[in-house]
C-alpha cells in the first residue's frame, strides 16, 4: 500500500505540487501559508519532530536518495510522497532543496494564551520579533533553558515559517505558543493569571537580572523587544519591573538571541 | 592638508586599491589580510571604534556621500582617502558595499597568551571555531558579559577578518586576544597562571554550572569549542571540570553563540 503513495513527478507544473511552489518568495509564502493552512518542514530531523509533535503530515517532496531515509514515515503516515530529481525540486521551490526532504504539515488552531498560560510558571512574551532567524532561535534557547511557554504580540514573524522552524531545530513544535490579539492590553491577561511583567531593557533605570533573581519567583513572564529596537514604550509602561544584564567594556547590547538566552537562563535556572 | 588627502579614483584596476580588491573570495583574503599585515573595517561605527582601540589607518575607500560624515576622522589620520562611485566599489571589492565605507586598517602583533592572562580573572578559551559569523557574535557577548580576554586554539579563525569584526561590533578591538601555540597543552600555562579549566560540554557527566557557581571562584578560563562538535576529546581530557547548561524539552543544544552568553553570565555574574 505505502510503494503506491510513492509518486513520481516530472513536470514542475504538476498541480499537486502546489503546497511545494515558490518557497524564497517570503512574501508570498507569508501570506499563503497560514491562509491554506500548511507550513513546511525541511530535512529529516525537523520532519520527524514535526510528525512526533502530532501535526498532520499532508505531502512530502523527495529526492530519490531520501526515499529509504523516510521509509518508516512513508508507511506508517501514508500520504502522497512525490518523489522528484534535484533539478526539479529546484525548479519548484526556487532554490537548490540541499536536505533532500520535504514535507507540507497541517496547521492546528493556535491554542488562547489562557490555555497556554494555565500550567506554566516561565513564559517569554515577544514584541515586534518580526525576523524569522531570530524567532526561531529564541524558540531554541526558550526550550533548551526550560521556559515554559512563549507569547508574541501581534506582530511577531510566524514561528511556522520555513526558515523559523529550521532556525529553530523544531523547538516550536515543541513549546506551547499563542498570539495576544491585543498590545500591549492582552498583558493584563497574563498579570491576571498571576505572572509578574519583567520587561528586558538596556536602560540604566532597570534593575540588574541577578539583583532581581527571578529565578526565585513563583510566576513570571519575561518580555522581550526586536534586534534594535528592543521593547516600546507602551510596552516598557505596561511592565511590573524593568530589568537588564549587566554590561561591561562599554558594549551597547547583546544580540537579541544572545540576550533572550542569558534572560531564560536567569529567569528559569535556580542558583544556589 | 587633509582635503589633499581626497583621491577621486575611476580604474577599478588602480593599483592603489590593492587592499580593497577580492573581498568576496574569503578563501583569498583569509591567506593575504595577516601576509599583509591588514584587515578591513566596514561601517561608520566599528571603523571608529577600530581607531579609538589604536589600530592605525593605512587608507578608507568611501563613497561620495559618506566623505562628510567620516570627515574629522580624515582631517585627524591624514591617509589617503579614495572616493569612489558605488559601482566601482563594487567591482573592486565583488560585492555591494551597502555601508558605504571601508577602512584598511594596519594589525597589530598580537600578545602572547600570558601577557593577556597577567590582568584577567575570566578568559574565554576557544578550540577550532572556524566561523567567523560564530566568532564574532562570541567576542561580543563575550565583551558585553565581562569576560577580561579571549584565548584561541591555533586552528580558530581570525578575529579579525571583516565579518568577524562586523559582526561582533567592534568587540574584537576591546577585548584581548591571543593565540595558543599548541593545543591543548598551551591550556598548561593557563592553569599555572592559576585558572580553573572549565569545559563547556553537553556530557552529562559533566556538572550543571548553577551547582558549579563559577562567579565565585578566584579565576576561571570557560573552554569552548565548535557549533556541531563541541571540545575535542584531548581538550576535553585537559580540563580541570567539565560543566553544562542544565537543558530541557529534550533539546540536544543551543546554538554556540547562545551557549556561549550563557555561559558567560553565568561565569562573569555574581548572583546574590
Amino acid at each position: 500500500m505505502a510503494e503506491a503513495r510513492l509518486i513520481t513527478v516530472d513536470d514542475p507544473d504538476d498541480p499537486r505540487l502546489h503546497d511545494y511552489t515558490d518557497l524564497t518568495d517570503v512574501e508570498l509564502r507569508r501570506r499563503r501559508e497560514p491562509a491554506e493552512g500548511l507550513f513546511i518542514a525541511e530535512g529529516e530531523k525537523v520532519i520527524r519532530r514535526a510528525v512526533d509533535a502530532g501535526y498532520i503530515m499532508r505531502s512530502m517532496l523527495l529526492s530519490a536518495k531520501w526515499v529509504d531515509v523516510m521509509r518508516d514515515v512513508i508507511d506508517r503516515l501514508g500520504v502522497p510522497v512525490y518523489v522528484v530529481a534535484p533539478e526539479l525540486a529546484e525548479k519548484v521551490t526556487g532554490y537548490h532543496v540541499h536536505r533532500g526532504a520535504l514535507a507540507s504539515m497541517q496547521r492546528k488552531p493556535l491554542p488562547a494564551a489562557e490555555d497556554v498560560l494555565a500550567g506554566a510558571r516561565r513564559v517569554a512574551v515577544m514584541e515586534s520579533v518580526n525576523d524569522h532567524t531570530n524567532i526561531g532561535a529564541i524558540f531554541r534557547s526558550a526550550a533548551a533553558l526550560g521556559m515554559d511557554a512563549v507569547l508574541l504580540s501581534p506582530d511577531c514573524a510566524d514561528p511556522l515559517y520555513r526558515r523559523s522552524v529550521k532556525v529553530s531545530m523544531g523547538a516550536v513544535f515543541s513549546v506551547p505558543y499563542a498570539r495576544l490579539d491585543t498590545w500591549p492590553r492582552g498583558l493584563d491577561a497574563v498579570r491576571d493569571a498571576g505572572f509578574a511583567l519583567l520587561a528586558l531593557t538596556p536602560d540604566e533605570k532597570a534593575r540588574p537580572l541577578d539583583e532581581v533573581a527571578p529565578h526565585t519567583m513563583e510566576r513570571v513572564a519575561l518580555m522581550l523587544g526586536a534586534e534594535g529596537d528592543g521593547l516600546s514604550r507602551r510596552a516598557l509602561a505596561a511592565a511590573d519591573t524593568w530589568v537588564r544584564i549587566p554590561m561591561s567594556h562599554g558594549v551597547d547590547s547583546l544580540n537579541v538571541g544572545a540576550a533572550a538566552a542569558v534572560a531564560f537562563y536567569a529567569v528559569a535556572t535556580g542558583r544556589g
